[in-house]
């Protein structure tokens, strides 16, 4: 790391989030710190359409190092620190919100323990926009009066690692998992040893907002198959209670600027 | 309700979340829906500095009646149709996100029962964007795995209306309680019942990114008299969990466009 650190007054690093992956979805405000950043640290989640937006000459790429596997989350912090402390106004920006499953927090308490000035900058989740334009509601007042949010893949250096997915069965609310494709028969299962109804239904939107979204739906029983039948893979987002067969009732009707075969489109 | 439906097209009704007040943190798509629409139906939700942006002969107010009553979702969903057979291009615009707590899926099932083509346009949900803004961040890698989002005040006509508080104490999570100012003594006393931690730490924030936003933190035993020490009213977000105490390291970094005190405020 440099050490050009100086007596000047470090920069501002915007903790952003990019949306679900649609650059209409962006807010106002982070569209203005995009375009007003001196750079932008970023990796692929933003998706395709907002990342090549970006000039070239003020991004970095902090996904994947040179040997190909994934930059450390100590790397990313060093190096927002190193370009605000060279007076640089900092955008990092993170697909759907930084602050769910996001790492922001990580990102915040490293800055403030070096001083940085940061700002947050919340954003729309992908856990409740990729099912929003697929015609799912993740709360409902007939169906489900609260929602949870999890990872599918945990993080594998803790200790006590497990969701407890049987007291999320146990809420009656709407779950949703996000990064949840690989290890759907894990979970799915899980549920159903917890006492949750093999019938429950269950939708995977695969990019959602992104060119290209799919949806796939069926049960906590079937859904494994449909994934494999309909070639869903990630990034998707899982949907699991009542309200992912809400969907049946209200999709001839809905319109869509992204992949989704079922409707007709205006647009 | 008027009788003019024709043989036209029915215009598109957009069912577009304002995100949680701060006009910036609108949605591109959400803007320029807004900018374009014939008329957009509302409540007070947005707030202030959304609404007052609205041209007022393109708006109606579907908040409360002439009486000062609230006006039924039966009313507004007939609204809804009506505006759309007349031709109109219409936005039904919430606070929040329509499908979080917003009845979005119910004025999607009605439109699609009258064939009036919808369109979702996802948004910022204050559940997640109210703590973001204090510097609480909802899931963080070392605090919380999960976060679930419930409403404190259910609905009453709900024959099985209980949300299950045990339920989501026994998650391990952050939960995150929209509209609980209220019932803020009722629910964290079924969490102490359920066996959480007094010294859970527990944040209000009223009015997030709004002007006037105001926070105030303890833990699950002391918030309902720091509530009533700092005064803090609805409209509010509640978070408890580990999360909320982390707020206390970052703070004095964290800068904002909104009232709290705390920041120094580069902007």
């Amino acid at each position: 790391m440099s050490d050009s650190a100086i007596d000047a007054e470090p920069g501002t690093v915007y903790l952003v989030g990019s949306g679900p992956g649609d650059p209409e979805l962006l807010t106002v405000k982070a569209k203005r710190l995009l375009e007003a950043a001196d750079v932008v640290l970023h990796d692929k989640l933003p998706g395709p359409e907002i990342i090549d937006q970006l000039p070239e000459a003020r991004r970095e790429d902090v996904g994947k190092r040179a040997g190909g596997e994934r930059t450390p989350q100590s790397e990313i912090n060093e190096r927002l620190v190193e370009l605000a402390r060279e007076g640089k106004s900092v955008v990092r920006l993170k697909g759907g919100d930084s602050f769910v499953f996001g790492r922001g927090g990580e990102e915040a308490e490293y800055l403030a323990a070096h001083e940085i000035p940061f700002e947050i900058v919340p954003a729309v989740t992908s856990a409740i926009a990729a099912p929003a334009v697929a015609g799912i509601p993740v709360t409902h007042r007939d169906h489900a009066s609260s929602v949870s949010f999890v990872t599918g893949h945990e993080d594998p250096t803790k200790d006590e690692s497990a969701v407890d997915w049987e007291a999320l069965a146990a809420t009656g609310g709407t779950i949703v998992v996000l990064m949840g494709v690989g290890r759907l028969p894990d979970y799915t299962n899980a549920l159903r040893e917890a006492g949750m109804n093999p019938e429950t239904s269950v939708a995977l939107i695969e990019r959602g907002t992104w060119p290209g979204q799919q949806v796939a739906t069926g049960t906590l029983e079937t859904i494994v198959d449909v994934r494999d039948e309909e070639g869903i893979s990630p990034p998707a987002v899982t949907v699991i209670g009542d309200v992912a067969g809400t969907r049946e009732s209200t999709v001839d009707f809905l319109q869509t600027d992204y992949g989704a075969a079922e409707s007709e489109g205006e647009q």
